[in-house]
């Protein structure tokens, strides 16, 4: 152990708990390209998007400004039920690999969700209830969106549905009564409920649906339903800003020991958790304050920061959703199906992608084998189970561990674990069984994807 | 809110943690009554139970005058990676309830293990490997215990075999792969590996197995092995012993915040958590300090404690472990197979029996129903989903809280929420398809189970 004054759980205290969410994009000189509407290829309006969002919520999605943004009393309340949530220092882990590097983990999956996706569900179901709607759509594909959006719902007496992937609906009945035990209605999709849903079925007889249409179809159910808005987990502006409790949290922990990251490290779907870790630190790197590395980790098998374009693309399968800039395969891009590790969305966060673009942080793409042994390789000396996106972080930060060994530099890593793998055996027997394969696509393979960008940028 | 000074969650600091453990025992002044060699039916001997168990468990085991023990620096280590569990106020409980009550639980669920289980587990891996043991042999039934020990040997690098009730095995696969992870062997009992369990798959050809079946396939393989040795999860005054720290933590948290309870309400299986949240309490009660109401909830459909005899029984189905006097349904009874909630063990703990036969705490049961609808309405207030385990104790402390808001008294109640049910959400699709009975068994249904105790009382 380095240093016996820094216990093991660095918890805040709930007077310490930030009182305001960090919008980073008031720092970015540069700011990420606004959202198209898909039929007029304009700009959204604010009238336009509060057709699909709540209208507090559509505002916070379009506030390029507004630097900080006092988190409302009700959502705070909500928080302090499962947050702060603990930085922990790595002990074990250090020792384990025997690296004179400091290594630091911000865990989010102490709550039933099992990860950080409540952050921003509790916030975003409040503003509906705030402005008197009955209730939200959403997808789900893995079950932690859905999950974290049916308990936010339940608080605040709001009905939720929620459109689930059909092959996670069958394969994961387990997720689905969670979300029901919550009081959630669960649809498997494609469903005969939306135009979009029965269209698809037409066409696509047997299919076992997709995000990309559990998108369409819930943004159909929210536009066509008296009372209902649509609501997002991840990619958005005004998700990233409710994450940044992740980051201002961690923050005020590390300063409260006078520690000081050289390098924060998140696993990158959509973009949510990392955007929301990194939130505080990248502030003071765009107005030049300090100077940190930060790396997104994705996986192989879907890897839109590291092979994919910077273009305008769809959000969704049935094209009813805004267009957004950012690094994406394309959204006829299907991941391949032995990827077993989430994080299989074929676009990213606007803020994140034009960050990336600017040079303000890196990306690295990693192996599923090799995601699942560092996943390992954590529960047995941490004692947490990781969910397998959040095993994308620890396997860059082990990475990263094991570099300082070489050199013997002693860094200071923090990554974000944004959740636990109960929920996904299934993929933890693969690998113990030896029967997990890694998968690179081709240039080829990301063909059909790059296809379906459309001709905009 | 009753007093914004109390927070959310009371944590203590980590040098605030107890650093001894504390053995109720020695302030009993009726002692319970001493284990028995199922042969000899004499007292068992330090010598007899080292052949079961590590030397310094068997001699915790027997110790009934030492009030305090250290733990060990390596086991505060791990508990330091997840321990001290927050205390926490349920104010949103509360506050749905319109109760005067003040509400309090201590979680203990948020490790990898998903329960309180792992309290003992590593302080048994610990003793085991500090005496230069290969590895040790265990049952599971749900499998929160097996979990929890193969974590816990995973960490002090020992073998781990598990002998997991075959119904467990099947339905359970999550758990199973769980312990794998974690490098544990499980195998699904009764088994080909033992004589036992070979005995008992000629006797009963298609048995789905129990847990009493287990325990002795564990045992016999823990005597037959050089270098094994036989660890449980339950009932044993060692293990009651380890998991004092739930009692301590919840004393010293409250005591921080100069908060005296006057219930203390905790599930009741073999004891393991009971006996440890209400330790250092009852240690007060015994030396007639103060006074506390003692509380056990249990299954209406395992009624040890409510409908039991107070009597010698044998631990498992095979007779070969030691006897203890304890109340018991018979260690032929088997709970009706509609019981989805846990707590299914014959028998319960000789320090609580002794303790509920002298008066110094109180026991009821609960019907299934009425326990998952108290799961499911804490679950959509208070975020966590809890074990059906730890929910019969929800029953109870929202059953008390009713009683207050009748009184208008502002009691002070304690609960342990023991762990989570991420597991057992086949019980809860259950209760949400209104496809879960009741069943209280009549005295008639109790008898096979009461002809099976030995004459010896």
């Amino acid at each position: 152990m380095n240093n016996p004054a820094i216990p093991y759980k660095i918890y805040l205290h709930e007077h310490e708990m930030p009182g305001q969410w960090y919008n980073m994009r008031a720092d970015m000189q540069k700011k990420p390209a606004p959202l198209l509407n898909p039929g007029t290829k304009q700009p959204m309006t604010l009238e336009e998007l509060s057709g699909v969002f709540c209208t507090e919520l559509a505002r916070q999605e379009l506030d390029e400004a507004t630097p900080y943004v006092d988190i409302p009393e009700e959502i705070l309340k909500f928080y302090k039920m499962y947050r702060p949530s603990p930085l922990v220092r790595a002990y074990c882990l250090e020792e384990k690999l025997k690296t004179p590097a400091n290594i630091y983990y911000k865990f989010e999956g102490n709550n039933t969700s099992g990860s950080h996706k409540l952050n921003s569900a509790i916030a975003q179901a409040y503003y509906a209830k705030k402005q008197g709607l009955k209730g939200v759509t959403t997808e789900t594909g893995a079950g932690q969106w859905g999950t974290a959006l049916s308990m936010a719902c339940s608080y605040f007496d709001l009905d939720c549905r929620v459109y689930m992937v059909k092959v996670s609906y069958e394969q994961k009945p387990f997720r689905r009564e969670v979300m029901r035990t919550y009081g959630a209605s669960v649809t498997p999709s494609p469903s005969d409920t939306t135009a979009i849903g029965r269209k698809i079925l037409q066409e696509h007889p047997g299919t076992t649906g997709s995000l990309g249409c559990a998108i369409s179809e819930a943004v159909e159910a929210a536009t066509t339903t008296e009372g209902y808005r649509y609501v997002l987990g991840s990619v958005l502006n005004q998700v990233l800003l409710h994450q940044s409790i992740i980051g201002l949290e961690t923050k005020a922990a590390l300063d409260k020991y006078g520690i000081v990251p050289d390098m924060i490290i998140g696993c990158a779907g959509g973009g949510s958790n990392l955007g929301g870790l990194i939130a505080p630190f990248m502030g003071e790197k765009l107005r030049g304050e300090k100077d940190y590395r930060f790396i997104a980790v994705e996986p192989a098998s879907c890897p839109s920061f590291t092979r994919g374009k910077f273009a305008y693309d769809f959000c969704d399968t049935g094209n009813v959703c805004p267009l957004a800039k950012m690094y994406t395969l394309g959204s006829g891009f299907i991941p391949s199906a032995n990827h077993a590790g989430g994080l299989r969305y074929h676009g990213m966060s606007s803020v994140l992608s034009q960050l990336y673009h600017d040079g303000y942080m890196e990306a690295r793409a990693v192996e599923q084998n090799a995601v699942f042994e560092a996943a390992e390789q954590f529960a047995r000396v941490e004692g947490i189970l990781p969910a397998p996106e959040s095993a994308h972080a620890i396997r860059a930060a082990i990475d990263e561990a094991i570099k300082c060994k070489e050199t013997g530099e002693a860094k200071t890593i923090v990554f974000g674990l944004t959740g636990t793998g109960y929920f996904d055996m299934v993929a933890y027997q693969k690998y113990n069984d030896g029967a997990m394969s890694d998968f690179i696509p081709t240039d080829k393979d990301l063909e059909p994807g790059f296809a379906s960008l459309p001709d905009l940028d």
